[in-house]
């Protein structure tokens, strides 16, 4: 308070002040009041249900931490609000919050926004693939390091090869080396705001690191074992089912070899998951969702949508549907690949799209109508839609057709469309209980695991102080519910996720001992 | 675009592929798309409005500009986006925008919400009163300078008072010390981020900088000049009526006696405002609303209401009713002085209500539910409103009762509501007709004048890349239609408004001679 101003303020109007006795509003103004507040209360995701005694109990735990948290930020000098400064300074301060490691061991449902080769640590990268025989690097004059395993790599001017095991034997410090890996597949940096001043600067970061990661995914023996790891560290996270938009890539052998067969990319796919399915019968399983970039040309998106059509008959229960993606400012609207998206539905055949769509805040422009298309053009799903609440009637189909926006908040924030959390436009429909569903898209890209961050984030930051548990509970149910399951894998998922969520709220009570790692049926 | 990968995708997908003709959207689709395209384009604010084949043409021009400012931004190392960066980085090269250029020889309608002590330009205290006879400042340990004007100056042990005039002749460079002065008063500093890493520490700025002006503004004879001041600014920026958010000082004199009469100043702000409208036929008048803090006790919002409904008798062409203001995250809820709010009604007196309500990011805690009170208390209007948009029951109370929002973009930005103007939730209210009107809150702060800085924001940031003249058209008529003047004064003040609009139109048509600013009936 600013004592020099009130101080004026006060002696303007502390004379001839009558005392007055402060009288509570009347009884009809504060049911008014409360309609209102009610109805707002009742109109959010998750306002329609009803809390469990128990689930209360909980509730109550819950809405304390976050109480204090929201309070201790609004008090001056307090701590920064964590969704409003950049996760790369906040993500060490989210894990110390007990709102945070309530939703970590909360069942989150599925993950339905997520990329292929940015879903597992990159710290497995590191410390597990660079450590396999044959991994080599090289370092081009940018100083941008590359990745491949070679029986005995080719010359390579300007980059040469260097096996790694020699190079990390002759640092001087091991995990510094190993950091420098790190480094080179993840967007973390010490002031992302210095070293990504725009979109097109960050944009440009992420498909360089995808680039150098897929050195190393994109190797056979690797591949399998990447998806193996993001489905272990998913599922610590409690998360029970995935859709993966894949770039279904071409693999290489040791021999230089390569293996340009999306088939044989899809049977490493369901070996893996079948494999975890099995032996972690509290998984429900995934989803494929073919991915090719928007940059390409209306007949190699035909290609795809023919093959993804071809997928789809091979693979009933994995293979999902087609998505394009990239950076949507500088890609190719989706009208201009209109003669190639309709194909299906003029052959009668129906193959579901999952378009990432708004994802952009140049409002009015072909790249901001990709969501009019997307809706016309019967998405499943949308990624993004962060710019949905600028079209109010695009919103009311969106609506009416019941498709789930995919929020993605914490990639949102690093891909520069917004900063502080709290201005992310999905609170809004968060607020009017739109088909919302939280992922995470590619959280390896900035050190996060699983969907916590990003349920963290939408919780605190995208909703109200008065916000409870009812609605996280909504979001894991939401998840399963808009997922490309089936009408009776569905059922049997959220059977499965409602033993998970009677488990969690045992768990949180006390009622039950500390969960485990699950580690298979044994 | 990312050679690299793109090349590894189009090596993915280039084989294989077959010639297909680029297919045209069938009519059908096109017909749907246009359909919700037009949708939204009649369903913003504006989107009603038909424009003349003469408005048409300057529509042309202006829609040129804005095309070419938001494609060179959207274009890879591209220059900034203005509306996307801090406004004092952005002010300089927002004066050399053509759209800027159009919009200030605009006629706006009238400014709605401003306040008394940060209307007119900095520069104009620096330059003119800072150079009257008896002017004092001092310095205290903190570095931060005070003014008043003394015959004699009493001792001030601390921060001792010296004449400017002779601090002045002192000065190795009589610019800086003047620049110095101006600061003094002025949020502007070259890196806001470091400066104010808070809301908290521009917020306490803000009272700072307010006052020190208010040693210069509240010695009597520089109040109503000062006033007088503000409306040749507003009137030069065209702009024909105002609305002032007034603190009604206690003002002072120059043997030390206090003039501690808010009759005294009402009559100071009409006559100035009289002589002005006299002065300049084009110029429709003001109004003024008293604001108290709301920091203050419910007696004392009550004694201040008292005072309003007198006022209100006093001064029925003059006085529009009563608001209460101040950082609202720190304020005293509204729903906290509801008795002394609803007294008037009590009485079955009418005091018009101009809340400020929402100013704020924190949803659901008692600051944001000032919005529901606003509403339900009959505001007449909503000072910013910025959180409106995370209630939807209230924005249906807001439309249905037509309730104006004063929207006052760089305020929101430079307080650290949002950083880039894209993401201000007003943009969905833009976009679906709500009423809407663009204020500019404490221009003189940033270093703006009028409400062309606000206008340019809005309308660059906060709408489509094919919003048009219709929106700021309407935004123009929309700040005359929910000002506080009577129906009769409203359609009077449109009818001048229509004939500058007219004017405005030949001119940049080049069929009329380009303004001139207006010196009187002479």
């Amino acid at each position: 308070m600013e004592s020099l101003v009130l101080f004026t303020i006060c002696l303007m109007t502390i004379e001839n002040v009558r005392s007055l006795p402060v009288e509570m509003p009347t009884a009809t103004y504060l049911q008014q009041r409360a309609q209102i507040v009610n109805g707002e209360a009742n109109l959010r995701v998750g306002g329609s249900i009803q809390l469990s005694a128990r689930e209360q109990q909980v509730n109550r735990l819950l809405m304390v931490a976050k109480g204090k948290e929201i309070n201790s930020s609004r008090t001056t000098n307090g701590p920064s609000f964590l969704p409003s400064i950049h996760f790369f300074h906040g993500k060490d301060l989210i894990e110390e919050s007990e709102v945070f490691q309530i939703i970590k061991t909360m069942p989150k449902g599925g993950g339905l926004h997520l990329h292929d080769c940015s879903m597992a640590d990159i710290t497995w990268l590191v410390k597990t693939v660079t450590y396999m025989d044959h991994c080599y690097m090289c370092t081009d004059q940018n100083n941008h390091i590359k990745f491949h395993f070679y029986q005995t790599p080719p010359s390579n001017p300007g980059c040469p090869w260097k096996l790694i095991a020699t190079e990390r034997q002759n640092a001087s410090d091991k995990e510094k080396f190993d950091q420098m890996l790190y480094n080179s597949m993840s967007l973390i940096v010490p002031d992302p705001v210095k070293t990504y001043p725009t979109k097109d600067v960050v944009w440009k970061a992420l498909y360089r690191v995808w680039d150098v990661a897929n050195g190393l995914i994109n190797y056979e023996p690797v591949f399998g074992k990447y998806f193996h790891q993001a489905l272990k560290e998913f599922h610590e996270d409690n998360v029970q089912y995935l859709e993966t938009r894949a770039l279904l890539p071409v693999l290489y052998n040791l021999d230089g070899s390569t293996i340009d067969n999306r088939t044989f990319v899809m049977e490493l796919y369901k070996q893996n998951l079948d494999q975890f399915v099995k032996d972690h019968p509290d998984f429900t399983g995934g989803r494929i969702i073919r991915s090719g970039y928007k940059f390409v040309s209306t007949s190699d998106v035909l290609q795809q949508i023919k093959e993804s059509i071809a997928m789809l008959q091979q693979y009933p229960q994995l293979f999902a549907g087609y998505d394009l993606m990239g950076q949507e400012d500088h890609g190719i609207p989706l009208i201009e690949y209109i003669s190639a998206i309709v194909y299906p539905s003029q052959q009668n055949i129906t193959l579901p799209y999952f378009f990432h769509a708004g994802e952009t805040n140049w409002e009015g422009t072909p790249t901001d109508n990709n969501l009019i298309d997307a809706v016309l053009l019967n998405t499943s799903r949308i990624g993004h839609g962060y710019a949905l609440t600028k079209h109010p009637e695009t919103m009311k189909l969106v609506k009416s057709k019941g498709i789930a926006i995919e929020v993605n908040p914490i990639s949102n924030q690093v891909l520069k469309l917004v900063d502080d959390l709290r201005n992310h436009p999905a609170s809004s429909l968060l607020a009017e209980d739109f088909p919302v569903v939280i992922s995470s898209d590619v959280p390896a890209l900035w050190g996060a695991r699983g969907l916590s961050y990003d349920f963290y984030m939408a919780f605190m930051g995208m909703t109200g102080a008065d916000t409870d548990l009812a609605m996280l509970k909504k979001l894991a149910i939401n998840s399963l519910q808009y997922s490309a399951m089936s009408p009776s894998e569905k059922r049997t998922a959220i059977t499965l996720w409602q033993n998970k969520w009677e488990q969690f709220i045992d768990r949180i009570l006390g009622d039950e001992p500390p969960a485990v790692p699950f580690v298979g049926k044994q």
